[in-house]
């Protein structure tokens, strides 16, 4: 899921021209990540994250006792918790293609994502 | 090692109200990571690891000259060396079941994390 | 890559005591990661990568249309985007054999850095 238009919005309101962004997923079993906004890419993602933290059998995993979603906490460890993005001109200073992405490998749960932002 | 009660120390005589809290690693075989405060998964977290980057034989990695370690450098880089935390009223911003831990690979070293807090 | 003199250059201009710097890769196939300056190490995360994150078969990504690069996108997400760095009496405060690097997986490219400085 894309969230940059939101992050955008957020910066937009507080008014601030030169700083930082911090941009966290706020589930342990999500990420807040930057990449290309490619379809062919995220499916990608999907299956290498699958391959390198498969969530079968169940059973492999200590933590499955009353939940069921180890894999998801080891995903979201590779992909990471936040990103920190600058802010010049009072716009995100990106490079080609960047876009902030909430990826939920859990799947359950609602989506929250704190935007924080420094500067002046 | 979970550290929040510590990081929270730090953040109480800081005195900041609003802004950034930055925890990072002060070893490069260590990570500072969030996530959740369950014993089954941070068991599960070092089997993964050791899955993803063996230690064994130490022969397969070239910096196993004077050190044998590569193995924890790589652990390190999945888990990440420092997050950002948002200070919101004075207090650490978390999502629900979010703790800061600290993690060592190598096993030999002292722990040095730094918090340093930026805001007002 | 050690990108840590031309950081270290950017601080000393800036003026800056207190604060924090932002270091992140201006492309979505690159790293900006901290780690230690040995060369053995350098290979190892090269093999350890392509492992996890094989280039070939092509054909194993659908992000392999236009472009081939899909690995490369798998294996920045592992090393990561952007780096968080406290400055503590004008200077990087880095634990032993800190040293930030920039590492580019797909090769193609021009070489880019954000280097974003707040503080006083």
């Amino acid at each position: 899921m894309n969230i940059t238009p939101k992050v955008e919005e957020v910066l937009k309101e507080s008014g601030i021209k030169e700083g930082f962004v911090l941009v966290n997923a706020m589930h342990i079993t999500a990420s807040v990540f930057i990449n290309d906004d490619e379809s062919g890419l995220h499916h990608d993602f999907e299956k290498w994250l699958e391959k390198l933290a498969p969530e079968k059998p169940h059973s492999q995993y200590r933590h499955n006792g009353a939940e069921d979603n180890a894999d998801a906490h080891l995903k979201r460890q590779i992909m990471g918790r936040d990103v920190t993005v600058a802010i010049t001109d009072g716009k995100l200073d990106f490079g080609p293609w960047e876009q902030i992405f909430y990826g939920e490998f859990d799947g359950m749960r609602d989506k929250r994502v704190l935007v924080k932002i420094i500067g002046e």
